[in-house]
């Protein structure tokens, strides 16, 4: 599946797709435990047997949601890729509020995901993870590019802002809660830059 | 219902207490909704009817746990509390690992409990609302009393970074991951009083 980045309409797409969309909109709206399958199949629409024949588990389903919005560059992680921003920016792009959306604000979708899968085993769990460790090697990257001072330490932190930011928002249901973390982590990026270098 | 804040032996107590520690449990290890009130009841052990003369609702079950758990003291909030710490020692203890336990590393059980009660409105989401909005009330206090510059927007960054190292402790099953956190809070304190008073 290639993914845009544009809103396009769903409907006539293939039942891939379909199924993918009505999960993404019921697991925001209500949370991933708390979607059945039935209800995605109802509102794709596609028959159990097609549900089935494309996710042979809700466990494939969940992981599959999160490789799309991955794709579609709707992730804090799909910003700090971005090639057109200077190093800086794309750390602090990671406090910017998300696109307007009709829904209530939302949190990380990998850590949301977790937090609906605890056990650390289990395959949504364990992609949760690797999402976040891939996050953190990014912006490792970008602190060593800026020649900060302890480069990977620096990443933890600015990362921890962000998912904290980001669970903050959802919880307060304030967009732009963002502000206050990005604000710590203009603080934090200058104090290992003074007398780096 | 007095909580001691000691681990005592939950066999032999009362039914709503049964309950509580039921569902604590359950809800630790799967997820608030995948577990079901019929779970809950056979965990106890109580039969449905006495589960429902408790709590009327899921969601009554559930904001009944997030008060235990805030009166048991084991939420980052209570530590802000504890008069016999100095203010800098009480933020920093926010960051501290939890007491050790079995099972695999919780976040925050509040933010946790928005998660999967998406709905902003929702009681459940309104109780974990509240107590975000206590904690960040009951750093500010400390910040203040240490005479920090914009005490509240520190305040709010600190909650953050808190809050932060909570879900990724838990998304990466890592329960000393605060200690990042707990580093940049502590640069975060020092320049905040660096000039001030």
């Amino acid at each position: 599946m290639t993914a845009t980045g544009t809103t396009t309409q769903r409907r006539g797409r293939g039942a891939r797709e379909r199924i993918l969309a009505a999960a993404a909109q019921l697991f925001a709206s209500q949370g991933i435990n708390a979607t059945g399958m039935e209800q995605v199949a109802e509102e794709a629409p596609v028959s159990k047997r097609t549900l089935y024949a494309h996710f042979r588990t809700k466990s494939d389903l969940v992981i599959a949601h999160l490789r799309e919005l991955g794709a579609s560059g709707s992730t804090l992680e799909s910003v700090l890729a971005r090639e057109d921003l200077a190093p800086r920016e794309r750390i602090l792009r990671l406090f910017d509020q998300p696109g307007p959306d009709a829904g209530p604000v939302r949190g990380c979708p990998f850590i949301d995901a977790a937090v609906e899968f605890p056990d650390p085993h289990s395959a949504v769990h364990a992609h949760a993870r690797e999402q976040k460790l891939l996050m953190v090697r990014l912006v490792t990257a970008l602190t060593t590019e800026l020649g900060c001072r302890e480069p990977a330490a620096l990443a933890e932190q600015l990362v921890t802002l962000a998912d904290g930011a980001a669970s903050r928002a959802m919880v307060l249901d304030q967009a732009d809660y963002g502000r206050h973390a990005r604000a710590a982590a203009e603080i934090l990026l200058d104090n290992a830059l003074a007398g780096a270098s």
